[in-house]
């Protein structure tokens, strides 16, 4: 039975990095025979290039045809000055929407060969490994209304709207108490109840879905203590589930605590585990074409895509161990090198990791 | 000319620090010949229990009447399970708003004799010194409409709405365009404009404002991008203006990088610069009536008032330079102790302070 994964390689290094994590799939797809066929599409500013806007109506079928989608990255400043409402980014905000793509993991996770790379102190770093499972397809990345008017008095204003349904956060919650089930058995949930009703509907939902995974210890956290306290202690984690907005602010900061986002893949899940998988960073404009660029996070993107979507765990751990042996070869790309390691392109990464499965 | 300074102790730890922090402002009263006239009232879970709301009518007039009010902290696991309507928190967010305090600022200053006590490694952040301008009276914390209800289909579902006016937005810009012009003629402007119509305005209009201060250099940057370089390198910002709800979080976010949030002071000023001052961290109940709490935050938000509310600059200094003779003498409370210093209670620290000035 064959599986159709649609490969969007996007803007900037996507290409390149895309191309690295492709030659890992087949790899894995004639090992593990797991019967992958592989098309490919434009998302983001290539598609803006290619059609006009930055998703294709086709581009979205053939997404929802597919049984998982491999993303690169979006983005770039060639489509910075275009009108808003075709720009790269909003490509991506339609697919996730779309194809209701609401499930978004984001580990953080420190790789003991890199723990220099982190800004922060190694004792307080030492073995992180949080999941952050960040709400992606509501609250107020899609709320309506959303406009920009003038006032009576000539003067401009603009709003925004932060909705959530009950059901939206029932399904994201469990989510979050799923994978702290099989994780470290600890949820954190951050919100703002203090202040937003939007949260205080979270906080209330969590706590009804919280009864049925009494395994789980659940704790809530306001938004500005848990950016504080990913600074102060980020070990007391382990899962952490939030809305769009909080999500996307602590799951950047979380990355950073590793000092090495060029190794963080991502995964956003629909209800049904076919998912999209991405590396956490950008489309890094700036050495585009260089061949410069670090792979493994888009890598470790299939391998998330093999456990998440295929429930291949066996092949999904073979391709974690393979970037943790070139690791340990001393093979880095220039983000993460350090003093006696080897500096290698994006290119021999690819093929290290190749290799080395 | 006589100036009435308002006092709000608070909850928790609050009643403890104020007294310590008024010893100084008496002082530098005398000395400075300022004139200054205290008065005492209560706020957040102390005016719960004795007016039976968070802020009552007539402190709020007091507040009105007062050239300046200096507050604790307020809030309280003994307040946590009443009706929200009342809870202490919403005492802190109607003053804020009654009184018009838009401006919010929130240094995050790493004293060199506590380089130790933040958990990123010393290079990372010695010699930090980034102011945050939050704005604090708009945005999703006081947009209209709010509410919880019912949907068609028996589930509920809760929003909120984050508005911005050209006027809100351009008066917060300039506290940050003027607060750079005096430091290091750096501002970014932080907001969410690849995905909120409220961040497109901010943004717009920030340029505006620019264009009146041709020597500060402006940056933009979005909200996760900041939460990041905030981790990585937080020695690139002068002074960051944003609004109120990433100014929460990246506040908080950024003092921690301190490590020593027990000495970090705030200000919230109209736009006479009428302020009320208060130190950066809570209430912490869990250490209230012990006598250990650090009174620096609240000592230095008193040489915040001298100099923003009073312009009393020589006073305001002198402040700063005894507390940060306390610090070199190796006096410190327990959240700032460190091996080789002497730990002290508050009581002891406020009258080094008060002996040092
Ligand atoms: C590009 C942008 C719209 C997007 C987001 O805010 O979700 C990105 O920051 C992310 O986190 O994937
Ligand atoms: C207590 C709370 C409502 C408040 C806020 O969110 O503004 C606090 O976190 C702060 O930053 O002063």
């Amino acid at each position: 039975m064959s599986k159709q994964i649609l490969v969007l390689p996007g803007d900037g290094i996507g290409p390149e990095i895309v191309a690295e994590a492709v030659k890992v799939l087949q790899l894995a797809n004639e090992k593990y025979q797991l019967g992958f066929v592989l098309s490919y599409d434009e998302l983001g500013g290539a598609a803006v290039d290619k059609y006009g806007v930055p998703l294709a109506d086709e581009t979205l079928e053939r997404a929802r045809a597919a049984d998982a989608i491999l993303l690169g990255a979006v983005g770039g400043p060639k489509w910075d000055a275009i009108d808003p409402a075709i720009r790269p980014e909003r490509g991506l905000l339609k697919i996730r929407s779309q194809l209701g793509l609401f499930g978004n993991l984001r580990p953080a996770l420190l790789y003991p060969q890199l723990a220099e790379a982190s800004t922060l102190k190694p004792e307080v770093v030492a073995g992180l490994d949080i999941l952050i499972v960040r709400e992606l397809t509501g609250g107020i990345y899609f709320g309506a209304p959303r406009e920009s008017r003038l006032l009576a008095n000539g003067e401009r204003m603009a709003y925004d709207t932060l909705p959530y349904s009950e059901s939206e956060i029932r399904r994201i919650a469990k989510v979050g108490f799923d994978m702290a089930r099989v994780r470290g058995k600890k949820l954190c949930s951050v919100d703002k109840a203090n202040v937003l009703a939007s949260s205080q509907l979270w906080r209330a939902v969590v706590e009804e879905v919280a009864k049925d995974y009494p395994d789980v210890e659940l704790s809530h956290m306001y938004v500005d203590n848990a950016a504080m306290q990913l600074v102060r202690a980020p070990k007391q984690f382990d899962v952490i589930v939030t809305d769009n907005m909080f999500g996307d602010i602590l799951s950047d900061e979380a990355s950073m605590l590793t000092g090495s986002i060029g190794m963080l893949p991502s995964a956003s899940l629909d209800a049904d585990n076919k998912g999209m998988y991405e590396p956490c960073h950008g489309s890094a404009p700036d050495i585009a074409g260089k061949g410069i660029a670090n792979p493994l996070a888009t890598i470790l993107s299939v391998s998330m895509m093999l456990r998440y979507s295929f429930g291949q765990i066996e092949a999904a751990n073979a391709i974690e161990q393979a970037v943790s042996k070139v690791l340990d070869q001393g093979l880095r790309t220039g983000d993460i090198w350090s003093d006696g390691c080897r500096k290698v392109g994006t290119v021999e990464m690819g093929d290290a990791v190749v290799a080395a499965l």
